[in-house]
């Protein structure tokens, strides 16, 4: 077993990783890390868990620990830091011989650490060797999971980019409340209402995707040239992405409308890849997952599919303007967060880069 | 005063017909018509009352009546009848010289009704003789407003078209839970939740935005050519239909981005139409305002500007695809519905075509 | 296995019997019954499914039968009828030698049918063979269940009648909309809101509690002679009602407050009854969780304590007025309705009179 | 005109204070103070606007000052003040010559300090001069309003004490999100939720309630002997708390349970007090309003009942314990803090106390 710590443990992100990590059959969870504040706390009383699912017995004594890494006992930490710090200290941590799977913004764009989807740009981790020759890391490393407005939405784009060529996306969010971490949104801001903002949402979503969909050649990324373009909303929903997108691709699937619209669902309900091959644990059977009823996705309903890993995908029907829209949902935490990380983290394990 | 009635005076239409026509300067609401169901009660003992607002005292005692053109005294109709009924209803009391002012969809694409912005098309009005003529009608005639989730965005649309001529838009609405009427959407299904479907929503939003935005010549409706595609979500709101819109022009106001952008929203800001030259009571004075807040419109702060006739625009900037894209909101049932019908017949009254 | 039907399947209890019947290990799931507009339907195709958990695979292509006795081919059949119709076809069932264990309030004040909690007075099921003879029944009979807002309520009041003697018992619910079944309460009703009525539900809890409480002698209930005032709201919550209880007792419990409170908390948390001694599949290990935060229970974070068969009780401390006070949280369709027809169902079944 | 000026003035109940005083026939707003923080600043940029109607013009520009009476010129200070500020604060300006009317809680048990609702307790402001020698005040003074959560309530006890002699009272609040300030409960926290405990509330309304329908003699306030006992919840609602209430009198109203309860609905529906005779600007035409409705009062339909200041009472009906139980509602932050104050301030000001 490989023994993990949690950065930001107290956190809304670090909470679903000690939730998703219970029973992991790789990862064994033995450091919580927080602020200072926290530090030397029983978990118990460090935290204000805010899950619904009753924080696991396991973690209810561990002493909460400083994010020093001289003073965790394991080979790999999950960050959920909040970006005013995270930067830092992955990098310390890295340079002390940790694996740092990091969900947060800081390192995404580093030009020698990779932003990891395990279904769409496995290859990337290929860069690594680069970023410890490059800094001076000898065992440790930095990899990156994308923001979760992204992640669902390049999972769908991922096949159809093989398949069609994706040459440019419209996309509106809707996003949940737990996307913006606790305390997060207050609830006289969203009780009977709709932001139309989300901080930084829509950058992140139109740049992320054109890496994660980009080539690595001699230790440099390539951007894809897709292009998109992102309206951000906060919603009234507890968990779970939903995500309005209109494709225009390089080549019309099928000569038909109909045909176009068969060819794309197939494709999209075929999807495997790395995960499913390598039947990591967090690897969703499929990535993707196809509702034919006509009001589906729904944040409450699909966003659980396949353990909260499985992306799922609806109303699938010709664009006016472009060649197809539909219809897509993630569940934000999971497959947009802790889960990723997770799931990026197995990766690097099969593949040899921990441990 | 002019004398008028409501059609399906008990459903949720109905009763913003009623809230609204109180202390109207020109309209006085007679006659209150609905099912045979409710036909014989007072009002009060009909209806299920659902606004927030008290029920007027006035209409309390009202007795309702059927739907019966012989049985109603008053020169102009406002219907909120359901699709189902509406048709033949309305043709009936066209038929027996009223003014039909109709908020249903069943007229709306007939080759010889206007589909009615008094912002946009009041040149449409003028096919009503030819309407006559054409169905034998002598006095009466049915005129349409668009569905709610139309009227923001066109009114949106008018001004930029005929600066910089609007040739593809893209358009994600998350629609408020009255524009389903009462009892409508139920609360299990949208608790925490977003309902990525509308049923015949989308194709509404894109036909009647081009007979809207095209031209009349010689007694036919001649569409625009330009193009639409809409995703129509229901979201856990009151009131209010929130929309994000990208928008691509003939021409490229400004030559710059910033440019672009103030070019749109001086264009918008400044419009103004046929109703505030007129002065009708139901005008907003300003058709459009603009806010400079990062995060707004927003359905409860900005669905009441101008007492729910004025569309609020925010968040204009540019597009990576298109040329621009914003945040609009305007209040479905006033805007959308009910204030839509009276300025219609507001203009109507004016140009002479009543009474 | 005993091979088990439902009555109302495509209902909201029914599609809470469907899910909760999944791998149980005595009943088999082989009927699902309806009106005679879903019969000859696959279940499929004849329910709007509306949990959030998928449809299980098992039922997708069952064929619904109608609700006639002659055409269903099981030992047992649990009801989530409408009470327009469950009277009469329970009746029937019963004597067609059915076990009818129904969640229907029709039957609950039949002076010779049980309404059962099998924690509360599980001896009240000998009345069985009088309902027999009573009834010419041969082996069939009818059982029921309290209401939903009843239940979590007395399994907290018996154990305190049985220490102390409850007298007096003032409670307030605050009901989820699944109480209400589906489509229920309009979302336009209950956004942003409370509603301080429920039609008929202060009488089922006033009256319930006092049959449930007593006892049963020479095949007569005799009524528990405490009294209780019952306020019920409904509130924006999809499961799980929340009830703040003041209980005056016959004994004070304990010398001093701080006393009192202990021994009510140790009353509560060591509470275990009959289906505990037999190990019924569905009952909970405690039917009674004590929660020490002092902002709990919550609907999200308890309704599902131990598989939503646990009642969870907090805030217990000295009331003003009566002896104690506290809130009290049950999951409304699991341990309210479909969860606790089927331990009944256990009940009766290891007490021989099933199969 | 008299000037008036706000403490705590960008705070949620500052912000109602500015929204409703514009217009005020009595009092000009002149001064707007807050904390160091911002003070220099325009309201404008000094302030997070959270009320769903704009921002009155008038305040736009307004300089934000510090909570210093030596920089505010103005006779009256209304305040908004946190608990963790106000008392000091208040008495610095009280002992500066302003007339200090507080919606805080810290100088409500003080015992030469109102604790006033002008309906109910009028006379306890002629501890004004009694307070004025004590605390060595020259003109000013300091007046306090109750919790918004004991206002609505004891107004509706107010008449029945008079009547009929309140003895005991259950009630149980769901409070809305407003009364928690801003950013107030995370929407997290209340999404699909109720939180059956708010700090320090419940405390307020048992104590309050004594103070507020006890005397005033000899300086001496002589708290009533009735007993109240409350549970508070947080509940998924804007603004408006509403109350289910039992009461216990001491003497029975009518023979009869219907002629109890037609005793007691007209005896809440006739009564007037003091701010009534004197024409308050700020007084309901009637301070309860009587619904008839099996299902009011709501939230949404009765919080703005004569703007906001009106108790709204229904679902009067016999208690199976106590003599009558009902549904309350009053707008928290109306008639519950903002224009509780401006209430109060008006009771001084034509008594004499103000300018």
């Amino acid at each position: 077993m490989i023994k993990v710590g949690i950065l930001g443990a107290t956190g809304s992100v670090g909470q679903r990783f000690i939730q998703q990590l219970q029973n992991h059959p790789w990862f064994k969870l033995t450091e919580l890390a927080a602020s200072e504040r926290s530090a030397g706390k029983s978990y118990h009383q460090a935290v204000k868990w805010f899950l619904d699912e009753p924080m696991p017995q396991s973690v209810k004594n561990m002493t909460v620990k400083p994010c020093d890494p001289t003073q965790l006992d394991c080979d790999l930490v999950f960050s959920g830091l909040d970006a005013e710090v995270a930067g830092e200290i992955e990098e310390n941590f890295a340079s002390h011989d940790f694996a740092v799977i990091s969900n947060s913004k800081n390192h995404r764009f580093d030009t020698d650490v990779p932003l990891l989807i395990p279904e769409v740009n496995p290859d990337h981790i290929n860069i690594i060797n680069h970023q410890r020759k490059n800094r001076g890391y000898k065992k440790g490393f930095i990899v990156t999971n994308p923001n979760c407005s992204a992640i669902g939405l390049v999972i769908a784009l991922k096949p159809l980019h093989d398949a069609f060529g994706v040459k440019r996306v419209f996309v509106t969010t809707m996003q949940a409340l737990s996307g913006a971490g606790y305390p997060g949104v207050p609830s006289l801001d969203i009780i009977g209402n709709v932001i139309p903002f989300i901080g930084g949402e829509e950058p992140k979503i139109e740049t992320e995707t054109r890496k994660l969909l980009g080539d690595l050649k001699n230790n440099t990324f390539i951007n894809s040239d897709m292009i998109l373009s992102a309206h951000c909303n906060r919603v009234h929903v507890q968990d779970g992405h939903l995500e309005c997108a209109s494709i225009e691709f390089e080549r019309k699937p099928g000569a038909s409308d109909q045909e176009m619209v068969e060819a794309v669902k197939k494709t999209l309900a075929q999807f495997t890849a790395e995960p499913q091959k390598l039947k990591l644990p967090f690897a969703p059977q499929n990535p993707i997952h196809i509702t034919e009823e006509e009001n589906r996705p729904q944040p409450r309903a699909d966003r659980n599919t396949d353990k909260g890993m499985a992306v799922t995908i609806g109303r699938i029907r010709p664009c006016n303007i472009f060649h197809v829209r539909f219809a897509l949902l993630s569940h934000n935490t999971i497959r947009g967060a802790a889960g990723a990380a997770i799931l990026n983290a197995e990766l690097l394990y099969k593949k040899g880069f921990i441990g």
